[in-house]
């Protein structure tokens, strides 16, 4: 339960900046399902604006990673730091973009392997090696 | 400073089952440079073989996801980890495998993105729409 | 599901010592309603009553920043922890103590740009300036 | 050391998408010092701007919150999250508007106190009370 | 709800490589009870291999350290990282390998010290004693 | 470098309540040695006080669990926040109290699969067993 409310499309259409949001999330992902993180940011429309214009810099526009790989790099951040709404969601729209179980697969032992790894680095505080930094 | 020794060459190549696991990390990665997590794991000869054949599996052998792809879900969890060691090997890793300045603007974009919306969801405990749950 | 026993006021009044600290939490609170976070560390007599101590010396004795600050600092880091109790219990109490629609939508936007750059930072593992170290 | 490159003055006068971004950072801020994770986000043109343009909507436009309860807030995410860099930076920020020593004592207490009942609401899996979830 | 199928045990037994897994499960802990971490990770038939071989030669074989202290390092671990199942699961291991309530109690101080420690050290950004590093 | 002054025992000499902590501190832990921790505390007095009576109480006093199996816990913890000043300390400390190299060895390895696990559940959102809440 949510420590906000979450807003009803027919709320949402009685205030013109929340409908010109939820309106171009519909259009930008061709789909009239929003989901509810939009309703509850609904109660704060300047972090609803804001958040959603990120969003679709970040993930939507065209770039050189493709869609699925951003959102593989998504789940990992939201899984390390223990999101369940955010895992759901963006493993969800993995599988819309074609997420296979076999990529999954994989996705899993990395992201498994990386927490093992950064246990074992950060309890051995081991140094840096200068070979890695040296490029920059 | 790490918390155990870190072994040099000379002292790995004294014992067997340590210089065994040294020679394949240099044979799989075709140089002679092994770096520090590698010598701090030798104080644990048993750690030290289970993490790299673990590696190996992971990281080295093909699949689905491409071997950049995976380093760059390795550097976001090491980032919400916050595990220096990582992040370094890791993004070094990343460059050599061929990550672009391009490439990198846009993983660190999509990495802030989810950690903002993963204290956004969590700090409003937004449930779970149930259109994310209906496949499984 | 907890995953010890949460303690009724029935079995709380058998105990003294528990008792002693349950009466101290609805007299200072000025409620008779005790949450279920004393309810657990009521298995731990010793922890419930150096918890509650501290609390009440942290949270509640007057001090220089006002009590809803310091419950807005309680949900900042109970959200990076992704703590689900804490979030919803410290949220109910800021409201209790005044907290707006305004401010909680300020304070999520500072919580949510905060993780964001925490995570640019750590992935670029930019160096302190040496203008943040020279005070001290 | 960064796995970017920190642009010099000099090298942000060239660009001019840069420079005006740094020319509105010291006009905003009223000081000609503009630290590094700036010139590390150089490297990255769009994320600098909208950085820089969220950092001055939540953290500098006038809101309901005051200036030194956002960047407490701020501080305390970013310990959560381990954010070396920016807890030196909000510190120092914190410091320039005003904190004093009495009132850093106080935040320390509530960060600590909240970090330590996060792990044993966790460690317990307590259930949240209906109480708290009863108003929304 | 999990992202993935959860496999029942007539499904496991059609495919002889998850069927050996999980015989060997049982065979080891001698429970027919399987819990459904490892019903979740069938249908990455590598990584149940691998996270089973793991598990057993880290949880299961004979070493210095005792099974109680192996799995209140774990539950520690898994309160840090906010992870409901695997606390759930390795408190109940824990119980079943004789933790006492005193042994609880002690553990969960000992966790929130830590935590609370943790983040004043972190906040503070308190340089490591020289003394610590000597040995290494 | 700290964000506070780290006191000197000439400083704290003059200061009565301190003095009578860090004489306390050395008391107990019979030497004249006091790490920057408490010196980095002594800035808060009612902290420093509160801090060194919690850990005393938790991990000086005599109960159930070995204090190296406390130490253990600990780092554990310290490992999974990446607390570089609290790995440092509490892995001298557990050295001190007789950490050998081989319970070392398989303390990292407990952690480490900790880790791995942890994120391979969340990620996969994995339901708890009905037979882990069955006993409370």
């Amino acid at each position: 339960m949510a420590t906000v409310k979450l807003w009803s499309d027919e709320e949402i259409n009685k205030v013109p900046e929340l409908k010109a949001v939820f309106d171009d999330i519909r259009a930008v992902r061709k789909t009239d399902f929003v989901n509810n993180f939009w309703r509850a940011l609904a109660n704060q429309p300047a972090l609803l604006q804001r958040t959603w214009a990120s969003i679709k810099e970040v993930m939507v526009a065209p770039g050189t990673l493709d869609p699925l790989t951003k959102e593989l790099i998504y789940i990992a951040v939201s899984t390390a730091n223990s999101c369940t709404y955010c895992i759901h969601s963006h493993t969800a729209a993995a599988r819309t973009k074609g997420l296979s179980d076999e990529q999954y697969a994989e996705f899993l032992a990395v992201v498994g392997m990386a927490a093992e790894t950064n246990n074992l680095a950060n309890a051995m505080q081991i140094p840096v090696d200068k070979e890695f930094l040296a490029d920059c």
